[in-house]
């Protein structure tokens, strides 16, 4: 299976049977997970900036507008970023404090900006980034504008450097506590779509799409 | 209401308006957030760990294994982090792909570590960590042993800086859109618990506890 290279920045040295660098689950993660944490240094402080993004190939795609003050920085001056995404799958309870856990599958990444001029690597991210969110939705919606497309910047992430660290599985105890009378277990973590709310300045007569169903 | 200083690092410059600034809202934000991502500087390279935290007052408190690499790099570096923590209400849905948009909450903290040494702080620490992952959960387990303590390393950050995030509500389209034949509105998102797992290993007769029923 195709992995990306252990490095000094990606090794798991804390727990190292829960790395992974197989290239398939790490993108199987990143293209389930809604957000990411983006972070880079400006004078040697650290800043964060949690976006929406999708993955395509071996990229990471993120935009925003192009009077954003982050995205212009990360235009202009190509900082070095890393770039994390998690999803929380359940509580580990254990019998005992010390070994209470939480399931989770987390990636983390190191790369640079790369502006994205190609019109149709641009068009192409937008949509693949909406029918990431929503599946169904970009064929539905007015596509964008000419103004709009001046107006939206987006920057490309190649994945130079990833890993992804994961915990599966119930409670690992001490032998003594086996036979203490403390429910152990996982309660496991599900994010749910809830129903749709309609716009209130919904026109008459419009129904709720087959994909929102 | 008290508010955080809107400092050059924590102001919100795009789109002022979901600036938030409030100690009450951004405390409810972090209460609320399963995971925080801790951001920070090695090299002029940026790293981010996901990890579990509790905020008590105006302290973020994380914890790990006196073994863990990046515990004990800001424990002796006291490097400058920067902490967020996101919360994704739901997709906004608009009748142009341009003003599509998430319904979010997120908060954005400034700090520097602290290596907690008092015993009582630390105790506080793990105990309210449990307890807002798994309200009921700390008085039902076996706590932790003097080895197990020794093991054990807290950070603590006093949040010097922060600021939030916020959208909430409906699509808000261009004039002339309000007339096409799209669905428009918000999905919104909600992490569930699902139905808790039993242990393989469970005790014969232990049953599930009401604080998990």
């Amino acid at each position: 299976m195709d992995k990306f290279p252990i490095t000094q920045k990606t090794e798991i040295t804390r727990l190292p049977k829960r790395g992974v660098y197989e290239k398939e689950q790490i993108y199987s993660i990143l293209d389930e997970a809604l957000f990411c944490t983006l972070a880079y240094v400006r004078d040697n402080q650290p800043f964060q900036i949690p976006t929406g993004f999708v993955r395509i190939d071996n990229k990471i795609y993120v935009h925003g507008s192009v009077g954003s003050f982050y995205m212009r920085e990360l235009r202009d001056k190509k900082h070095p970023v890393c770039i994390s995404a998690t999803l929380m799958d359940g509580l580990v309870l254990a019998r005992s404090a010390f070994h209470h856990s939480v399931n989770y599958r987390s990636v983390v990444i190191f790369g640079e900006p790369e502006l994205v001029e190609n019109k149709e690597e641009l068009y192409t991210a937008l949509e693949r980034f909406t029918e990431k969110l929503c599946p169904g939705r970009w064929a539905d919606v007015r596509k964008p504008t000419d103004g709009e497309w001046k107006n939206t910047m987006v920057l490309s992430f190649d994945i130079k450097e990833a890993s992804a660290k994961v915990r599966t599985g119930g409670p690992k105890d001490d032998e003594e506590d086996y036979t203490m009378d403390v429910w152990a277990g996982v309660v496991p973590f599900k994010i749910k779509r809830l129903e749709p709310i309609a716009d209130e300045l919904l026109k008459d007569g419009v129904k709720l799409p087959k994909y929102l169903c």
